[in-house]
């Protein structure tokens, strides 16, 4: 199995803190836009998290599925729409996106597994 | 300024007719499932030609983006949601987005100034 | 050392059965486009592998590389083939490839001493 | 339509004849070297140019496609086996490659129209 | 040839004066963000204008090349420090990076002869 | 935490050894190559591997960048020249580059604990 929902969280924690400990104003400002993008406005959150989450399978970045899969539980995003958002991001990435497809069913499956 | 409109769609058209006139099975099946993931089930059109819409920007293909700015135009996508979409594109993808940002605006103020 | 040949395989046919329990048609669809792309036919399973190795290296896809690798194992590729395959996806990629090249090698390495 | 076959060929000779004109060496020698990797070996001309055009196809750079399909043309590869390769391409990097697949194909045309 | 200095120019200001005429504050801020980053401080413009332009040749962004060629030229990098860097950005993307290493060393001509 | 530095290095040098062990004429120059690139000339060993460093965060690739993070150490790159590189490779590359910021940070850190 790959890392636990709790390991990625810790790192991904522990390493944003040391990175926003920095003096250079245009990483703290990015991680601000960062956070800004995804609150719900003209598209709701469920929409915008889903945003979130197919652009990142498509670039296959394994940290930032594991984020926002997080964020589309916490924000309700069910089995069926899940489905069909990695369906999209298969078709348009093609079968490179498969290991991450992987890895996006194994940590909801570990978020649902938790009760959420 | 970049193609038209119709001069883009009218080269997709041709050049998709020649590539389906092949034989070959799985080029055809692959076409059809790249039609059938946008059709609206537990997502609406709406949400699915933004994730495609998104897809395209952070993985910045043109021609990707101004079929699926027309697709968005056509179910409805109004201008403050095509701009929250952008940003997040813009965010994930960072300025290497933008010169696919300008192409995204440039092709929807086409469609809106034939009064889509 | 990276994960065993057993390791890989093992976790992704777990997965694999998993995500084709969805419900979701396109999915299931997909994987079976990528399963019948690569039978033999105008070019042998051998050239055929190799693209798809090929393709996985400039890619930087290692699950990807994990499985071609395989592949190509068991239709027959042999060593000088492999190198040849392995610069041509140096070349064309550049160094970036480099710690994918180290993982095919690594990869390779395991399934001959198991006597492939 | 895109470019011609003579345009395309005219100015990557030109452009590439103000490159070699410089005095760095690792420029020049990479050059040579992307040359000297798709002679025939133990793999041959055939396999090696298919390789390179599929790189090029799922790495989406239409004008390494428009190089490799000359020169999988000009060592003999037939329609049926561009087809598989194109196949290929398609379903490893998904839709995000049929703007240059249609590219290769309109490329492709043009070389058969004129007798290749 | 490609496009002229000023034809990207023209385009560009265009473009970005109606992007930035949108009321999403986050993509005016990431705007804001991309010119902050460039500005002289512990390292220096000249150094700062080659990590952008070497970036931009790896990630194959013609329209970000063409911006930041320009910015080089105008704090003054010199012709054998430009090919240092294009070298560097062949050998980390490989030959898919030759196209617009090609585009680069037309661009910068353009520019030399118009006496920068 | 990620692997320490000298598992790092065990890996990349026994897996190098191996490559090179090859009697594929391509891949050893393609090696040679990715050496002589860095070697300061025009351009100081501080701007080189810093150029290294940029590209392989915005290609995302984690063993370049626990090498180039390395090669900058030991030429002396101090930390608020480290930070700006890195805001450089955020902005161009956007969020996804955050989890090999992420990596690059850590690893830094790491070397800076050995007293470098």
């Amino acid at each position: 199995m790959s890392r636990s929902v709790e390991e990625f969280n810790r790192y991904r924690k522990r390493m944003n803190e040391k990175i926003l400990a920095t003096d250079n104003l245009e990483i703290k400002r990015f991680f601000n836009l960062d956070n800004a993008v995804y609150k719900s406005g003209a598209l709701d959150d469920n929409t915008k998290e889903l945003l979130g989450l197919v652009a990142s399978m498509v670039l296959r970045c394994n940290d930032c599925i594991a984020y926002h899969v997080q964020q589309c539980v916490s924000v309700g995003v069910n089995d069926a729409e899940f489905d069909e958002a990695f369906s999209i991001a298969l078709i348009v990435g093609g079968s490179i996106v498969i290991p991450h497809l992987r890895y996006a069913v194994e940590f909801k499956e570990q978020m649902r597994n938790q009760g959420q």
